[in-house]
């Protein structure tokens, strides 16, 4: 079932935002089972989103708007589907009530600006906004369906987890959409595609393998329609993850700090990071998994050099001989912080993210990581790239999944 | 000038990726005058490319495609290109030698795919790619332009930068586009609107204020047409960082953490952060910056309370009778991480970011954050929100210009 995606705001066309919700829309939707055809990003201005409308309904079956449906005078995607859909506005209690009951609950006075929320087009069906005043409208149109909702994140990935999209699985899906996830680490994309292509050949019909790269892992999905073909999925799921063999890094569609969240709770340990070059990016991805506070403990980012020292104890003399970005230095780093924060497991990354730093036997990109577990230690250099942001990216990711690994191995 | 983006790749549709090469693109080509009408993403598919550039040719004067270029067979914009202007690929010496360069610099021999890459359509022209493989494909067709570059992020950049706006300017540009930027904080974007309005009115005609608010701050971008403006646009600017008054956080398109930085390198001061609630990502933030080991020393990042004890001195004490979440322990905290970290400057927050963790007194979202220089602190409570990623964002600007505001003010 082809899905298009109009997101609306002059605010996502000069670029003062990233357009998350795209992203978001784009993962919820494929993982349920829908495909989507095109995202398109328009300004508030009614021609521009009614043709855009226009253009989405040549070929797309579900059409989803965010954005646009906020209480002041730019926020003009209702009006714009009074004029699309030829119909008007009219006064909704049920929306008030919504508002009001919000207003209620936050000790806000409710404002008449915020009032006219409730004015609503005739001719849709409403969906109650559970975490936000502006109401959801859900539009038919000859089999096909239109959707607006709120551009704020919180308040789209609450109206699409709880309502849109069981509606539109309800509506739309009479199959089954099944699909397995596998994280795969430590092999590069062609090299992986190497190694599967004789299981990706010989696939039954209907079932699609798609690879998934990040930065520091690829994402494998394996999916197929109907509830008829679950014990297929699951014969063949057990043979990927074989396949995989010492590269498989976990299952479903979590990110890499979610799945080290769960190994952590699960083993009953705790962990601290100890930062050079990534500058308390571990420490934030870990730590941006709400609950993290079970199992993460806490970091020492040791952006200078004399911090490692003197933080977290590491031998002058090691610096001397080896470098600041060397296995040595970063095995003390590990070892020490989780002495220093009490912990069974810690992560230490040093390394040179560029675009500056690098000699011609240690370029940028070098990163050395260690990860140490009750006595255990793993130390191993990498070449993430060039470019800074994606340097500490990859490195985070590469971190969290080596410690991981290790984790799963014992 | 109206320009059109569409950004090529299934790894887009299916949210595999943020999309951040479309909001560079906007900020980028709004900065330097030029208007986005529309950003569309669609997929590795070619009847689905030649659609979009069909759409976007409609209205749009230059047209910019960023993806699809890569060296393997899902990587078909050029050849959609060849079908989209009836023309053929040739082989192009120059692009070969590009290509061979780079690769004799990286130390990696060439394969036969990447040689590939020389393979151009007839009728373009080509600039080459100053830091990747792929050529960019500069195409004219009726007094429009549609340039294809590559997606990944670093090399799109440097090419717009470097090569394509320049040429573009030159070719649509006549009149010189003139801007200034201020950075607003402390104030909600309505009842800047309010104090504004009385300037916004009476700006003469052809200038134009736009409003870009971010999580923590506004940035307030005035612009117009034409050299002749300038005289006008410096008292325009000048008025209007008055109006601002103490809300005037910083001048020009800078991030919050390079102002800081700036500040900082200039007043030859260092600092160092001690972070809870945020994890890290101040810590991150300030140290994305390249060249940051100048300024900035290092964290402790004390996600477990015994850790504020522990490696921050504060006292057991004080946590017992006011919170953690408090005037007392976040002053606490940044004095004695400059001690610890012998920095001048010190930033600390602690607070409650969700979804758990909030009580009926501090209910999640609320922070504080302390700012320390040379003997001199200021502290603050502030309320961010509900989600927990945008609350870990918004604390983040909070707290990094808080210090900006306090170092300006000395």
């Amino acid at each position: 079932m082809k899905v298009e995606v109009i997101t609306i705001g002059d605010e996502i066309l000069i670029g003062q935002i990233v357009d998350t919700n795209a992203a978001w829309l784009g993962r919820e939707l494929t993982r349920c089972g829908f495909e989507i055809a095109a995202i398109t990003s328009v300004g508030d201005c009614q021609d521009d989103i009614i043709r855009a409308i226009d253009h989405a309904f040549e070929r797309a079956d579900i059409l989803l708007l965010t954005g646009g449906v906020g209480p002041t005078n730019d926020d003009i995607t209702k009006h714009t589907l009074c004029r699309y859909f030829h119909t008007a506005l009219e006064f909704n209690d049920e929306v008030l009530q919504n508002i009001e009951l919000l207003f209620l609950n936050r000790n806000i006075p409710l404002n008449q600006l915020t009032r006219q929320q409730a004015y609503i087009p005739e001719n849709c069906r409403v969906i109650q906004n559970r975490v936000g005043t502006a109401p959801i409208l859900w539009f038919d149109k000859d089999g096909k369906v239109l959707v607006s909702m709120p551009g704020v994140p919180f308040e789209m990935r609450t109206a699409m987890g709880k309502d849109i999209i069981p509606l539109l699985q309800e509506r739309f899906q009479a199959n089954e959409y099944l699909q397995r996830s596998y994280l795969a680490t430590g092999i590069t994309e062609s090299a992986l595609a190497t190694r599967l292509a004789e299981f990706e050949n010989k696939l039954p019909p209907g079932f699609s393998l798609a690879y998934l790269p990040s930065f520091g892992y690829i994402r494998l999905r394996l999916s197929a329609w109907g509830e008829d073909r679950k014990p297929e999925m699951k014969q063949l799921g057990r043979k990927l993850k074989q396949l995989l063999g010492d590269h498989f890094a976990g299952k479903g569609e979590k990110m890499p700090e979610e799945l080290l969240g769960e190994k952590l709770r699960k083993k009953q340990l705790t962990v601290a990071t100890a930062e050079s070059c990534t500058g308390g990016y571990i420490a934030h991805r870990i730590t941006v998994v709400p609950g993290a506070s079970d199992y993460y403990e806490g970091s020492i980012v040791s952006y200078d050099n004399r911090i490692k020292e003197e933080l977290l104890d590491v031998d002058p003399g090691t610096i001397d001989v080896h470098g600041v970005v060397s296995r040595e230095v970063v095995e003390q780093m590990a070892i020490n912080i989780t002495g220093k924060l009490k912990t069974e497991c810690g992560i230490a990354v040093s390394g040179i993210m560029g675009p500056d730093g690098g000699t011609k036997s240690k370029p940028v990109g070098t990163v050395w990581i260690a990860t140490y577990c009750d006595g255990r230690i793993l130390s191993r250099e990498y070449n993430v790239g060039r470019s800074r942001e994606e340097n500490i990216e990859r490195t985070a990711n590469l971190a969290i999944l080596q410690l991981l690994k290790m984790l799963s191995r014992k």
